[in-house]
C-alpha cells in the first residue's frame, strides 16, 4: 500500500439531457451532451482511520465520495482541490466520486479494471441523487455525446470529434438534486430532442444551438443566464447554460467578446487520470489552460 | 472549408493479442492489450487534386491512408510527422490512418461523430492488412485491453487504470501483415490467455508478466529482443516485445537501469485528438515526454 494517490477529474458542463431511471443504478442515468473541461478537481485520497472528505480546505459531507468508498471497503482521507466554482453546474461532486475510485484503487491496490471504478463512481452519484451522466463523461473526456445512459458497462457514448476553448462564468448555485428528483418529463422530451439533433450534426455549433433551445424547453434559464447568452449571441457568439448551475458558458471567446471576464479553459480530450507524481517533474494540478500539453 | 486540420495520434504497443477475424471488417480486429503513448504522428491533412501521402518528408504508399480518404470521398495532401520509428510496433500506420480520418473529416466537413471516424480507420487498417487493434486503442488512449474484438461500434474495451513513464529501444522492422495473414492459432491461443490473466489482475506489472509469456509463447521472440529483456529483469526492471516490431519496452526506467540508452515517453491518457492550433500560443507536435500537460 503506498502513502497517497492523485487524480485528476475534469470539470464537466452538460448542455443537455434527458432523466433515464431504472431500479438499478448502473443501468439509470442520463441521455445527453457535454463539454469536460481542462479546469477539474485533483483529488489525493490517503488511508486512514476514519474517512473525512476536504474540498479546498473546507470539511464537507459529500454522499457520492463515502458511498465509493464503503464500494472500496476503505476509510480515507480524501482531499479534493479545484479552481472550479461548487455546486453551479461543473460536476465536481462526480469528480469527487471518480477521483476517489481511481486514486483509491491505486492507494488501497484493490486491482479493478478503470470501468469497474467508473461504474462504482456513477453508481455512488446516481444513488446520492447528485447527478446522472457527468461521471461517465467525466470518465471519457472530450466532447461526449451520451447515447445510452447508465454506467460504462451498459451505456453507449460517442463524441463530437472537435477541441475548442471555453470561457466561463458562475453567477450562483442550483440544486441538482432538486430539478432531477422533481418531474422531469418535459425536460427529458427536450434533452432527447437535442441528442437528435446534434447526432444528426455533431458540430460544436450545433451543440451549441441545441443546448440553448434545450434551456429554454426546459425552462431551467433563469434571468441572469439568459441575459448573458443574448449579449454571447449579439457579439457573434456561441454560449449556453450548464446543467445545473446558474452558469454559462461559451466556445472560443464568446464571453470576453461581450464584455465579461470569463474564467478560459480548454475540452479535456483526456479525462479522468491517475496522476502519476514519480514520473513528473513539475507540478501536475490539471492541465494548462491555453491546451498546450 | 479550412485550409487544413491536423490531429494527433499516440503511438501504440501491443504487448499481446489474438486475430478474430469475420467476413465483416468492423468485427474482425484483436483482442489484446497495449499501451498508447505520449510519442506519436502528427497527421495533416489538405485538400488536394489528387491525393499524396509523406511520411517525415519522404512520399509513402498507405493503404489504410488511402482507404480512409475513399471513405471521405475525398482528396488530399496527408502528412505525418512522427519521431516513432516506422514499421518497428509502434502502430504508425494505423495513426496514419486514424489521423487522417479525424483531421480530414474537420477539413472537409463531412460532419461524422467521432465512432464513425474511428469505424473508418480501423476498417481500413483491416483491410489493408496492416493492423488489428491499433486504431481502436489510439482512439481511447490509456492502457486499453480490448476484450472484445473490433471497431468501436463492436468492440468492449476497458483500461488498466494507472499511468507510466515508458522507455523503447528498435533493432528493426517486423512485417505485421506476414504475422497476422499466417497461421496464427498458437498466438491467437497464447493472446486470449494472457489477456485472461490481466483482466484478473488489472496491473502495469501483471501486464508486462502476461506480454513476456506471450511473446514467448507465440514465438516471436528474436534473440536480440530476448537479450534486451534479460538484461532489463537482471536489472529488476519490466520490459517485454512490441506486437509486432523488433521493439523492447519497459516501464520505468528498466532500460536505462540495465544499461541502454532509450527513448522517454509516457503512457498518453488522452487518445487520439484534433490539434486546435487557433486556441495554443506554443508548438503543440504531441504531449510532452515528461507528462507535464
Amino acid at each position: 500500500m503506498t502513502d497517497e494517490a492523485s487524480a485528476f477529474v475534469p470539470g464537466h458542463v452538460t448542455g443537455f439531457f434527458s432523466v433515464e431511471r431504472t431500479d438499478d443504478p448502473t443501468t439509470t442515468g442520463s441521455r445527453g451532451g457535454g463539454l469536460a473541461l481542462t479546469d477539474g478537481v485533483r483529488v489525493t485520497v490517503r488511508p486512514a482511520e476514519e474517512t473525512t472528505v476536504v474540498l479546498d480546505d473546507v470539511g464537507v459531507e459529500i454522499g457520492a465520495v463515502d458511498r465509493v468508498l464503503d464500494a472500496l471497503g476503505a476509510q480515507a482521507t480524501v482531499i479534493g482541490e479545484t479552481d472550479l466554482p461548487i455546486g453551479a453546474g461543473f460536476g465536481v461532486s462526480g469528480a469527487m466520486a471518480l477521483g476517489t475510485a481511481l486514486a483509491g484503487n491505486a492507494v488501497f491496490d484493490r486491482r479493478l479494471l478503470r470501468d469497474e471504478l467508473v461504474t462504482i463512481a456513477h453508481g455512488a452519484e446516481v444513488q446520492a441523487g447528485t447527478g446522472l451522466g457527468d461521471v461517465v463523461a467525466q470518465a471519457a473526456g472530450g466532447i461526449t455525446l451520451r447515447l445510452e445512459p447508465g454506467g460504462p458497462m451498459e451505456n453507449r457514448l460517442d463524441a463530437i470529434p472537435a477541441r475548442s476553448r471555453v470561457e466561463y462564468v458562475t453567477f450562483g448555485e442550483l440544486d441538482t438534486a432538486t430539478v432531477i428528483s422533481g418531474d422531469t418529463d418535459r425536460l427529458t422530451l427536450a434533452g432527447e430532442e437535442a441528442l437528435s439533433t446534434v447526432v444528426a450534426e455533431p458540430t460544436v455549433s450545433e451543440f451549441m444551438y441545441a443546448a440553448r433551445k434545450f434551456a429554454r424547453e426546459a425552462n431551467l434559464l433563469t434571468a441572469e443566464v439568459r441575459d448573458v447568452i443574448t449579449d454571447v449571441s449579439a457579439a457573434n457568439g456561441e454560449a449556453s447554460m450548464a446543467m445545473l448551475g446558474e452558469t454559462v458558458f461559451a466556445l472560443g471567446d464568446g464571453l470576453s467578446s461581450a464584455g465579461y471576464e470569463p474564467q478560459v479553459c480548454q475540452v479535456d480530450p483526456a479525462g479522468a487520470t491517475l496522476v502519476d507524481d514519480r514520473d513528473v517533474d513539475g507540478e501536475i494540478t490539471g492541465r494548462s489552460a491555453d491546451g498546450s500539453e
